[in-house]
């Protein structure tokens, strides 16, 4: 059961919801354009869906409606953001904002941000370089459910990193990837449907192969891309800790074991070595390397030599990363997006409690 | 059957080699340096097994022993290296240090490469930033041999990434691998044995899963990691797409299809669109974002913690990135380095042919 709602309906009752919750105009406006840039893009688990979860944070005082944001630490290329416990979703604009300034100056800005929560999807804000003629880069820490390789304990998030290359007359280049086999919110949609997994996304408390997609909530993990040790789980692993150690390590954030949880009912980890969880941007201009017209050039060509590959099937063509995602941008923002039922009734249950119309 | 030299008996013979191809004393001591860390780290693939492939290459005027190294597009975080042709096992420590220093003045440096041959193997590169104190970041591409999620043809190379991160008291952290499931040299040891290789490995010409590690001689292709669409294999292709772009796109390199053979008896690509191989290397200073101290204090206890984590089995304890390497470096100092009976008479020709003494 979905109901098919617009994304102006969509936007008119988050944005209300955020000005009642104290945000500021431009922090509202900001926060519900990368909210909703999710469910736009096909990334049902990262949208509005998630609208409830911010509130929540809210309300249990995890996270700051009103936060001054500001750079503690920086040099030509770099910064220190403190995001002042803000959501992700206002304190990442924030910060790439910072890296396409420094980009503009000496080539490259590179800006690592403490005392965050969840930013929503890594694309919208790697995206933000591309009308500069830059290449945007985005990653983000998030809430332990990975085991790392040969563990029986869940150390990281699903830390995703999304890489924004500009092209020419081809649509940009958008690689938005966890670093994990399959991203929690696909074992979201298997565990609604009751359906198993495949072998190689998940193990169980006792770090055996399992297809059970409710395994999570008995002590199991996520698997590292890899899957396992044969198939190169080390290296989703070395990945995901890579993303952990930007996010957090340069910015003084809390990392591995000690992210905090985003669901509020869970209890805030002991002994946190940081503040709130850490987010890595960077910019780099692409005239800080050749022109940007023979860059785009080759782009171009790069795109179309592998979109014209000789597919194994002929009926599934050969993609472009970010392909799918700008389709189902075009398909969503043209017909709607819909909305499955849970997700509805939770968004009457929030529009109810601050009194906004919604139907 | 396995001989066992000394690092620097091999030093020593590799050293003449240069120096008799022409390279200066000092090309000739960091060509060396780079393709023996390899042996030592126990790359096997990618060390003085590799000696008469670059000798091949320069045979085949294919590659310069005097290349005259120069910057030629920069910003104050930026550089474009032109290689001139060189190995990239001289190309690439020179760009390297243009990174580092770039990083001293600005905080970070990034430096695109063209016009150079294959590098030997990536950790070598970044971790010349650690005793810096900065993060080190390489990568390169190379000749294709993987096919993209639902391809049929090879258009990427095993485009390794390798991050090294300086730690306090602790041994760094170095990541350091291909965007595959496995890495072309652990394909070659199954086809010396004659052993078959797991699936996810590798496709067959017709782009259907197999476990015949000779599948690439006769069309056949490696996989990116993830293996298959279900685990992920397009996020694999969309690293080994990232590492491709900013080693030469960023650079006017060739890419894709389009990247030279290392081995020179396989003719040069048709309609060239750069100029040789690409690489890419990043340098960031660790104060650039926070104090040194602190970060490394972190960086300490991030690795104490996953080092203990928890074992799914008791025998296998759960490892950092960088440690199988720098154990067997530890090992291989000790007691010499072991090489194959091919390996051997390979190098007994090549002595032989420079009128070089190697027993």
């Amino acid at each position: 059961m979905e109901t098919v709602y617009s994304y102006q309906q969509l936007y008119n009752l988050t944005h209300q919801v955020f000005i009642k919750m104290g945000f500021s105009e431009q922090h509202a406006t900001t926060a519900c354009q990368v909210l909703l840039s999710a469910d736009i893009r096909g990334v049902d688990s990262h949208g509005i869906a998630r609208l409830s979860g911010y509130i929540r944070l809210w309300e249990a005082k995890r996270a700051n409606a009103a936060p001054h944001l500001k750079v503690i630490h920086e040099t030509p290329s770099t910064a220190v953001v403190d995001g002042d416990s803000g959501l992700g979703l206002v304190v990442a604009p924030y910060a790439m904002n910072i890296a396409i300034e420094k980009a503009k100056n000496v080539g490259t800005g590179w800006v690592s941000v403490q005392n965050s929560n969840h930013f929503g999807i890594a694309g919208y804000h790697a995206m933000m370089a591309l009308e500069n003629d830059m290449i945007g880069i985005a990653m983000t820490n998030a809430s332990p459910l990975v085991a790392p390789t040969f563990s029986n304990e869940r150390l990281l998030g699903t830390n995703p990193i999304c890489v924004a290359i500009p092209a020419g007359n081809e649509p940009a280049f958008v690689a938005d990837l966890a670093t994990t086999t399959a991203a929690n919110g696909k074992l979201e949609i298997l565990q609604r449907k009751d359906q198993e997994a495949p072998l190689g996304w998940i193990q169980d408390k006792d770090g055996q192969p399992s297809t059970n997609p409710h395994e999570l909530k008995t002590g199991g993990a996520l698997l590292p891309l890899g899957g396992d040790r044969e198939h190169g789980s080390h290296k989703g692993y070395a990945l995901g800790a890579v993303v952990d150690i930007f996010s957090a390590i340069l910015s003084g954030a809390n990392y591995g074991p000690w992210v905090p949880p985003f669901p509020a009912y869970v209890p805030m980890p002991v002994g946190m070595p940081g503040r709130g969880i850490g987010h890595f941007f960077g910019a780099m201009r692409v005239d800080a390397f050749r022109s940007a017209d023979e860059f785009k050039a080759n782009m171009d060509q790069w795109i179309q030599r592998f979109r014209s590959s000789k597919p194994v099937d002929p009926r599934q063509k050969v993609l472009i990363p970010g392909d799918p995602e700008r389709e189902m941008t075009a398909e969503r923002m043209k017909n709607g997006i819909p909305l499955l039922a849970a997700v509805v009734k939770d968004l009457k249950e929030i529009a109810g409690k601050f009194e906004i119309p919604f139907n």
